[in-house]
């Protein structure tokens, strides 16, 4: 058989298949995403699904002219592909690779880049209105999906479209993603669509009909035409998307690329918001995605034969949170759990089984979870939000003004906290201690392994009262990184080692990176007094103070953005004490942070062991700390690496 | 006639009261609200539509037990005359007196604190389930604007509740604020069910007469019993609420306290989500404020006779600000500027007059602002979002996924920036810088007068590119403020005053008050070196460095969190240099501000110019500075409020 793909090296070749053609062409691409997704992992099960999709909006439109905007993004995978990035879908999410999602850097077709949720039909207005200001002609088209459509701001900007006379088109990709969570009244009504579709597909017909309905069809009582009336409201007003004034068409086969190149082509001519509704199936056509969509919603790599994953998902901060939150619950009866549409990626499946009543997945709602949050909390529930960093910054007004200046009791268990690696720049969780630590009230942890991220949660739920946030990372952790059994206390920290030379504050993951530091560096006569903050906010003022006090050189090392963190809090610190005492800052700098491996972006940043030796070295040669030239030799001999 | 509020000091009283008497104590209650508000100053408008809402609620629910949060709580007047606060109201929004927003501090009939738009659906939600798990018994009721209806916030809490089974009970508050403004398609939804409520109120009645329709009350062809079908399903959905799985009841008079107290006791007792659609007037009662609700939202003090305000409007940074973008989009047609219903407070009515095609208000929308905004950007217009602080505080995540990402050039005029005074924690502008200052490829501005808001404005449309925020105040500015007219250049600060005792780093209106220190100070024999950094990032490294270094005693002065502030930027900036200067920061500690005159909160903060002056000469006393005993000694005596 010919290898269509071969073909198309812009997204107009497309226009010169014929539709058997066009269905060979899903078929190729099917087989290159899950090929590709085996080794590079990446959002497998939605792109899947949405192959048909992508492939009847290039045949139909004219992109870059026509702008096409993939909410989330993470289901741009065909469309990249259609764009002339096939040779490279290999290097997919890796570092210098193309992005896992649409960025504009990349390529022209993609319009405007996306990551969070329920941006696009904002940004889709933004541009239509533009392209009408500025008396220019084409189609703008967001692709939106089902679970997206729960966060309020697409209900924002689908409220602001449906008054408009724009023309705007939205496709709604709806894979029961929603619905699977069973959240939220808007998926009911989807699917009340999807089951019955005569109610809501027949319009044209229906309106025909009656009007030859005895007794309806001509004048009567004025009762009678007064209900004819009411009635013949209710039928111009029939879905949910309709009353918001938006022309609906659907529920359509997302898999049939003849429904859906007629539709868009009549789509395409009409005045007005117009919204699409189409039904797909996550992971179609494989299997294994077919049967657990969830399970392939984000993969890492996995064997194409069987569907197992290379990863053992047991074995991370995540998995421990879950497990500690069942255990927890078992002894605390006020502990309820709260997720945004990521029951999974969080740990809390087993928590939803168990305890089903005092689980609350909220769909994608960050903002309404945490006002649900403090709502709880102020009844005298312990709620706990598990929630990415990177997703939580939606809900920075509601944790401010709700949770923290109530001082209610809400734990915020902050998932993938630090670089993530390969979602990259929308996805690193390196801003949360720049947005919580000028809340007040708000207390703020960040476990080093997995024994202290046990105790913190402990501490949180059980003996803290007030905002309080767990920060820890994505993956995997050590299981006890080292023997000091120290209980959690309000604001207290721990030294892990005293020493004399240089003092390290440090947290979370990167007191294990500080540890390998310190070994180093006493093998090369440096003694390290290394500090485990625990808390990040409030700061351990005595124990800091003290160390940089007796030995004056501090250094701070986060895996998280310079400005607003750790080391800005610890400078911070001493500068209200008075001291100038020097300190040196290792984190991430004021940009954007790509995608790569959570490896390859520490050593970028020189946030890597390695870097971080060479770093404090630096410092202390500055500081006329007398080394041994062949201490120093051998260090660098040893490290060809570095510059 | 008898004074019926003289009775009320619980709200239980209220019960004791037949209907005729209910009227009289609304009456009474206006004319407290109107005579009390003249002198404080104060959300009247919305307050008067709520008199008998408020009445009614109290009457049938019996709070505390019940639970009734008011979202955005400005209109919470009457539920707190009415619970026992009707003594203190005339210490509404002063320093120590009794909140403008539900306090749960003041008292226990406030039960969740309110002042951003849109949380209380989201709240009461909360509240709802915690009782349900506790198995407790009594209602939850959320009051609830049309126009918070439109944050998304709200929605997502809508979809929360329509497929719960928890009993809740949502009054819509509609008048007509998102009318007013014409946003949206729910508004338009609602004026439809306003307009048409025939068609709406009759859900039974319909009904039944349709049964009796000769044709259709018995089985036909089988295509005539789908369409009944079809008809039927359609009536059992009317309203979007309805949609979303609420028991929808309405629309109801408002201002009718039978209509009121009857469908609030029958809502009582309703199983599920219940949604009270209640028509009501702002300003309602009072002549001048019925005319122009919206110069009655938000008021100063006002005389009751004309109702004329005894503020000059004209006189404030948003005036200007508003002037200026007029004069700017003569010459710049692509500029674009968007409100989030704040057309009035951010000084946008005449350019929405004079340039209706390239002005958008919203609706209370901030993040779809923010996004959309970075559509219109993305298409080569240039848009400027003017907005509170307090209220971008909402669009963080936007800010920094949708704009800066992208470095996408938009304008946000921050109006509103630093302490705002008399609406208290929820409304102070002073994390800001907080929340912007680590988004990387964020420019940030702060006029110290309104020549240098006219400057910047102009630097930020015309020649800027890339996200940039320009932060002023409320209120009033100078003219100009000294006669250094160098242009607005990206990140250049300008000195005002050359000395060599002490370096002040400041901008925005703290750039008066510190040339007051700096003359007061003169006139001891200090000289100051006051820099006015005009970009708050990118700071201009090389004034302040080299100040910094020529003099080693560093101040910074800002109206804003010390944390994240002006003040730790400038301490990163010499840790970055390496540079160990002694530096104090004067600015907001760790905790929120309530409310009190801004000139109050800057005393009591030691942010005026008397407690500065005393603070850096503290500062310069300890650094052993030699002071003559005498200058200090006539400084101490003339200022004897200082501690």
């Amino acid at each position: 058989m010919d290898n269509l793909l071969g073909r198309i090296n812009v997204p107009s070749d497309i226009k010169k298949l014929n539709r058997m053609q066009l269905k060979q062409l899903a078929e190729e691409i099917r087989k290159l995403l899950i090929g590709s997704v085996s080794k590079t992992g990446g959002h497998l099960a939605s792109n899947l699904g949405a192959v048909e999709l992508t492939i009847a909006l290039h045949f139909i439109f004219d992109s870059p002219k026509d702008k096409i905007i993939w909410d989330v993004g993470h289901q741009s995978y065909t469309h990249k592909i259609l764009t002339g990035r096939k040779e490279r879908f290999g290097t997919l999410r890796t570092l210098n690779g193309i992005s896992g999602f649409p960025k504009a850097s990349e390529s022209e077709h993609d319009i405007f880049n996306t990551g969070h949720s329920s941006t696009s039909i904002s940004a889709a207005l933004g541009l239509a209105k533009a392209r009408d200001i500025k008396n220019e002609n084409y189609s703008v088209i967001s692709v939106i999906g089902d679970g997206a459509l729960t966060g309020g701001m697409a209900f924002e900007a689908l409220n602001d479209a449906g008054r408009s006379l724009n023309n705007l088109i939205v496709v709604l990709n709806d894979n029961n993603f929603s619905i699977r969570q069973n959240v939220g009244g808007l998926s009911k009504h989807l699917a009340q669509i999807r089951t019955e579709p005569a109610y809501f597909k027949s319009k044209e017909l229906l309106e025909q009909a009656f009007n030859r309905i005895p007794g309806i069809g001509e004048p009567l009582a004025e009762g009678l035409n007064r209900i004819k009336g009411a009635i013949k409201y209710m039928i111009m007003h029939r879905t949910l998307f309709e009353e918001l004034g938006f022309k609906y068409f659907g529920p359509i086969d997302g898999h049939d690329l003849n429904e859906l190149i007629d539709i868009f082509s009549k789509a395409r001519f009409i005045k007005g918001p117009v919204l699409i509704h189409v039904r797909t199936q996550k992971g179609k056509g494989y299997g294994p995605a077919e049967e657990k969509p969830h399970a392939f919603h984000n993969v890492s790599s996995f064997e194409i034969r069987s569907g197992e994953t290379l990863n053992d998902k047991k074995d991370s901060y995540s998995a421990i949170f879950g497990k500690e939150m069942v255990k927890l619950a078992g002894e605390e009866c006020k502990l309820v759990a709260i997720t945004a549409a990521m029951p999974d990626g969080t740990g809390l499946n087993e928590f939803s089984q168990k305890y089903p009543k005092r689980f609350f997945d909220v769909g994608i709602a960050e903002q309404y979870a945490v006002t649900f949050a403090a709502g709880m909390a102020k009844s005298g529930l312990k709620p706990v939000f598990a929630v990415y960093s990177s997703f939580l910054q939606r809900a920075y007004d509601q944790i401010l003004h709700d949770v923290a200046a109530q001082n209610l009791h809400v734990t915020f268990a902050i998932d993938r906290a630090g670089v993530v690696g390969e979602d990259g720049e929308t996805h690193q969780g390196i801003y949360d201690l720049s947005y919580l630590s000028h809340i007040p009230n708000m207390s703020i942890l960040s476990p080093c392994d997995y024994r202290e991220l046990k105790q913190m949660l402990r501490y949180a739920v059980m003996e803290h009262n007030g905002p309080i946030a767990i920060r820890y990372p994505r993956g995997k952790g050590k299981v006890v990184l080292s023997d000091i059994k120290d209980p959690v206390t309000w604001h207290k920290g721990i030294r892990i080692c005293k020493g004399t030379d240089v003092t390290i504050v440090t947290a979370g993951n990167m007191v294990e990176t500080s540890l390998q530091v310190a070994a180093t560096l006493k093998n090369e006569g440096i003694s390290v007094d290394l500090i485990n903050v625990r808390f990040l906010k409030p700061l351990d003022e005595e124990l800091i103070i003290g160390s940089a006090t007796r030995i004056k050189k501090v250094v701070t090392i986060e895996d998280h953005s310079i400005i607003g963190g750790l080391g800005s809090n610890v400078l911070q610190l001493l500068n209200r004490y008075e001291l100038n005492i020097e300190i040196k800052m290792f984190g991430f700098p004021d940009h954007f942070i790509g995608q790569g491996t959570r490896s390859e972006l520490f050593r970028i940043y020189k946030l890597d062991a390695d870097s971080l030796i060479h770093g404090i070295l630096r410092l202390l040669r500055k500081n006329k700390l007398i080394l041994k030239d062949s201490v120093h030799g051998v260090y660098l001999g040893n490290r060809s690496k570095l510059k």
